[in-house]
């Protein structure tokens, strides 16, 4: 009997009951006997060199176990340094400190508030140092963050393209495509303008936790981490074991965003309880996570040649990535993302040069968007200042350039599956863009904006999932995904239980653990619909041959209508035995040469997002009230409607906070001053639109299990623009450096109006 | 190149160090957020009806959470009764009680001590009812223990020996073999005699523990336990749940012995968790070990014809075990142990009559062994008697019946890698049996015998094992088999190693979790070297053909000396990836005919054990003083020679206490008299003979893992009757009723001396 259609459903959230009532597993939660509390003791200044750590009063005090400083850490781990990219990061700071908040030492009590009192006890003397903080200046600084440049990492190709010696730049990036120079020289029109983006910070609600227990020959390491197999891999290197002695285990996560990926806390824990001989957990307040991982301020000049047709012809980028103190995975934002700085249109000419910066900024890694909202920040608010210019209607003057099925993006690559147009179609559409828009009356004027991003996916990584099958027919699918909430768990569900014909509410999905579950590369940048997916599919349709093949051995005709338990009864005499579904998945990939940063593949499938916003703007106070957002994209073909519209939203809603309300502020001694909730200010369900509207165009990513393809942060990649460009519309106004404040716009509305108020 | 081969080594087990230190994980030291302590109400008598349960003096004291009954257990569980053979055992007692600490209600509370002092406030009221104690009485005594039989259990055929209605009959096996009757009504000589062994119990010194969380949706069981498949799959059934949402994981075992077999505590902590909605758990006391499963006291009558050459032409057995009050795995025990009760003799004519009755005793179930240890106690002492009547050496009239290679054994199985007569060879030349032997002087008397036992390995049974190999080439094995003491993880580290190539030391063994190592009947009967070896050989050889293919696919040509590692490397372009390797293996069986228990495929594999002794007895005291103990054993190859010595010591050992010192004992009205270790005596290292020696005899097990069979139970087989035969050479007595103990030692030399004591 065919059960119905399991992909396509709108199934909620196989783990919506637990978290109602309190039940899913949280690490925050895990307690284990003897477990030490550890709490860190963080540097006050930005750049320095430590002159003496005095521990005295803290190791006296009662219930204090140890304070542990990175003298200790290396007589374990000789070379303590860890990182994606570069193992440029030290687990407590060796010698010197280069962020502020940079953990120094750790002190562990069995009662976390004593660990937490006896920190305050740690004396740290620094001689302090000049700070560099701005990514345009770090590069041409004197001042250098790190002396001499780490460049081994995880990703070979990233090696090649690390470090200039006695400089911050981490990577440069460059792309060269037809001849820009020329194209320039030639150009009716040249349009080149300045964008930044501010740092902000990834907020999972769920701080950053992990507590390992050691042993001489094992470690465990329980961690709200986003890439289990990153950590196992990376644990194992750094302690010179074999990575079957590593074990890392994950359990729901209270969000990650990027935050939680690579290592964060791991290493630490697993330093401390090695030393400690005791489980130690740290988990972080709200605070440290200010101090622990940011999304990357960024710089880009952008600009452009455009012929009297309205069409592009050349565009020249730049863009400067601030990566703090330590790589993590900026480099390759800078190199992921830079391929697309150019926007989703097709210009015959382009130049890109994508550059990776060491400050003295807390470091900068993977966020929602991985660097393509900075860039669409970028390309679509230049996008509409050119259409304005020309006097050309956006819409219209994106379609003239769009970059359409068929041909190829900067890189070269031909695109296939990557609905541009139609994304821009139903955005104008939903829109209504062609019929008279209401302007409003008084001093509220009302505007409206578009824009429009995409991304590659991050390649070439590899998935590995197990599906098994018990003697009652009931399925568990084992893989190295993480649900973060982004509801991967219901979509491996709905994979598997397609394949097998069963109810997708029935599958029991078992959560990363690497002693058991099989390898995955990590929980990001929307791939784990694509890859991990598409291992689940095959390994449950492993799991279905395997099923046909023992039927066949019982004798029975092939389509036989005989229920999987009843095979397994036959088998084995009674309710035993277990069936082994396995995959794994690895998208074929071509890396860009790395003189042109050319190739014919340079993604497994793109994501395709749009972004239309009409809104308010009170010219007297500079307030913004958004009316509507409107989110459309390509995310093939969705698997579960309703959880693909909740992403779509959620993105959308996150980056409506990067861009109206978030900034970390630091002052001229890189000093954070808003590292709490009270100042640093996320969006609320006041400040969200009236109507949020989101959905999906009718498309297919072919190689995608059935169709689809990821939908994590397509939502995130217009909202910046298309809100800068609708108050544009709105009051004719210019904003270009995030985030659109009321201060700011009313500054830039006096500015227009010629008052000096601007000016201050 | 090629490791040292890694099966036949005497590698230190795997665990050894964190044993020592302290560090393997137990499931006594597990304890959870919100966790409560169950602590058991249990009947003071053995046989009774339930008038009135008043909890309400421990419902009211401060700290108690619940007192459940079997009242709430129905609530969410409508027909609460488990086990393995028959679904007989409620989870806590239903209307009546039928054995002395039968569990009748739960108090929980979050602090044990609480709970344990509620639990004193619990008042039940009983109609006591008669009760049945002995097996042999049991057979036809009006006295019921169970109104009605369940003959409904995970073993199909066990259902079509069970039960005979209004009796305490739980199971008839029947063997026939040839005329028996014939045989012996032309017979030269007939003897019969009659034996006994005692109830005892396992004594893990872990002793049983389970903790379960539980939601509406899912229950996860920590538990000590040698089977956490079937406990999967029972309390699956219980719940009407599927698999897959029942999960249980075991850590280390402190010894489990069949102790730790099926449903223990964990149905009982199931409904608990469920009932109050926190983790539950529940741990015994050494004493209420005692209550909860012991080895079958049993009764033996053996009657054999044996012709002028010293030939036995026929044999009949009568075996009655008493099984207690719940038959648990005991219809196995009389089924599968019965059909070798004729011994390892060739013998034409056959007849076995095995009956499992129901008792008011405590469950008796599986205990090393298997009932094979009471039966070759009857059998080699009859064998001894038979000799010493016909005047022939024992050895040499053993020599002339012995069942050899390809001759059928009583069920029609023809014998194939037993090496029964090599092992009696052996036996004899360790003993220097041909020499003269020092008879001592004075009241202290030497003796010496032997005696010789096999058992079939319980069929059909199934394993399936996953064997990962991590993307820097270092291996797991996933799998269901539990270590409790016995090395098995040792063992399959080796098997996985000799097949990959990898030193044995560097295999990690993943310990079960039924969310993720696959399916295996349970840790028992010697079964795991031979099934879950094999698997797990296979698995790894599933595991190495994909490396040869990922090789291949690599377009490296076969045999290329590449490390693991870079094979990974050159697939994934960076440490990534995992290798599975899958199989499941099931030994080929034939189930016995119902009506004459004879089949063509008894057993997968046969295991052979002999026991030579070397004794004083003080025949003014009885006291015996053990001089040597001798074990040799047909193991197949031994895939660890140190560990198999200690197994087959460690067996002996075991059996020598319940040889000489450990006896439950009941009163008149079913009280057990000594449970506790101040009464019930197991041997410490004073009662150790002064030379303990065990070897095998050079063989292979064909279609065993590199020639390895199971190995855990062989040294218990011939250790009662050798020890009684020996005592017979020593002081000339006789004595048929287990343990050996020095007072009935001394009544028998002072009856056989005509001394009225004897009478007592």
């Amino acid at each position: 009997m065919r059960a119905a259609r399991q992909v396509g459903r709108s199934l909620p959230r196989l783990e919506a009951r637990a978290k109602v009532t309190g039940r899913a597993e949280y690490i925050h939660n895990l307690q284990l006997p003897g477990m030490l509390y550890g709490k860190l003791v963080r540097s006050p200044i930005a750049h320095g060199t430590i002159r003496r750590i005095d521990a005295e009063a803290a190791r006296a005090m009662a219930g204090v176990h140890a304070v542990i400083t990175s003298a200790e850490v290396r007589q374990i781990i000789p070379s303590p340094y860890y990182g994606p990219a570069f193992h440029d990061q030290p687990i407590l700071a060796i010698d010197k400190v280069r962020h502020i908040g940079e953990p120094v030492a750790a002190v562990l009590a069995a009662d976390a508030a004593i660990a937490e009192a006896a920190a305050q006890l740690v004396t740290v003397e620094y001689d302090e140092l000049p700070g560099i903080f701005d990514e345009v200046e770090a590069a041409t600084s004197p001042v250098l963050v790190h002396e001499a440049l780490k460049p081994a990492g995880t990703f070979a190709d990233l090696k090649h393209l690390g470090g200039k010696r006695g400089t911050n730049v981490a990577l440069e990036f460059r792309l060269r495509r037809g001849d820009v120079e020329r194209a320039f020289a030639a150009a009716g029109q040249v349009f080149e303008h300045s964008f930044r983006s501010q740092p902000v910070m990834h907020t999972p609600l769920e701080p950053m936790v992990a507590l390992a227990e050691a042993t001489e020959a094992s470690v465990t390491i329980h961690t709200a981490s986003q890439s289990p197999s990153f950590v196992r891999i990376e644990i194992a290197r750094l302690l010179g074991w074999p990575e079957n002695r590593v074990r890392v285990r994950t359990a729901y996560l209270g969000g990650g965003f990027g935050a939680k990926l690579y290592i964060k806390l791991e290493a630490l824990v697993t330093a401390l309880a090695l030393l400690a001989r005791r489980p130690v957990k740290v988990s972080l307040t709200m605070e440290e996570q200010f101090y622990t991982i940011t999304r990357h301020a960024c710089t880009v000049r952008i600009k452009s040649a455009v012929d009297r047709d309205g069409r592009i012809t050349a565009r020249r980028c730049e863009v400067w990535w601030n990566g703090g103190a330590y790589a993590d995975i900026g480099p390759r934002v800078t190199q992921k993302s830079g391929f697309t700085a150019a926007g989703p249109y097709d210009i015959e000419n382009v130049a890109i040069d994508s550059v990776a910066l060491y400050t003295n900024r807390p470091p900068a890694g993977a966020l929602r968007g991985f660097g393509i909202p900075q860039l669409v920040w970028a390309y679509e608010s230049h996008t509409d200042l050119i259409a304005r210019a020309l006097a050309l209607d956006p819409v219209e003057f994106r379609r003239r350039n769009i970059l359409r099925e068929g041909r190829p993006q900067a890189t070269g690559t031909v695109m296939r599956d990557a609905a541009i147009a139609a994304v821009l179609e139903r955005l104008a559409q939903k829109l209504e863009w062609g019929r008279p828009f209401e302007r409003g009356t008084g001093p509220v004027k009302r505007g409206r904006g578009i824009a429009l991003g995409f991304k590659a996916s991050i390649s070439p990584t590899a998935s590995v999932a197990l599906v098994t099958i018990a003697a009652d027919g009931s399925c568990a699918v084992q893989c190295g995904t993480v649900d973060m909430g982004q509801g991967s768990d219901t979509a491996m569900a709905q994979i598997a239980a397609e394949v097998l014909n069963l109810p997708a509410e029935s599958v029991r999905i078992v959560h990363p653990d690497t002693d058991v579950t099989p390898y995955d590369m990590a929980t990001l940048g929307s791939r784990s619909t694509f890859h991990m997916g598409n291992a689940v599919k095959r390994a449950a349709e492993d799991a279905r041959d395997k099923l046909a093949a023992l039927a066949a051995e019982l004798g029975l005709p092939p389509g036989a209508n005989v229920e999987i338990a009843e095979l397994f009864r036959r088998r084995y005499g009674m309710q035993a035995g277990t069936i082994i579904g396995t995959a794994s998945f690895l998208p074929s990939y071509a890396p860009p040469d790395l003189a042109t940063g050319l190739t014919d593949n340079a993604t497994p499938f793109w994501m395709v997002g749009a972004t239309g916003v009409e809104l308010e703007v009170d010219s007297e106070t500079g307030r913004v009230r958004l009316l509507r957002l409107v989110t459309v994209a390509d995310v093939g073909t969705p698997l579960n409607p309703r959880i693909v519209e909740t992403q779509l939203s959620g993105a959308a809603i996150m980056q409506l906070g990067f861009t109206l309300l978030e900034s970390m502020e630091f002052d001229r001694d890189g000093q954070l001053k808003n590292p709490s909730f009270a100042d640093y200010k996320i969006p609320g369900l006041g400040d969200l639109p009236a109507r949020i509207e989101s959905e999906t165009v009718a498309a297919s990513q072919h190689s995608g299990p059935f169709g689809a393809k990821g939908v994590g942060e397509s939502g995130t990649f217009g909202v910046s623009p298309a809100i800068a460009n609708a108050i544009h519309d709105a009051v004719g106004v210019r904003l270009t450096s995030l985030p659109l404040t009321p201060e700011a716009i009313y500054r830039a509305i006096r500015a227009a109006a010629g008052d000096s108020l601007a000016e201050e």
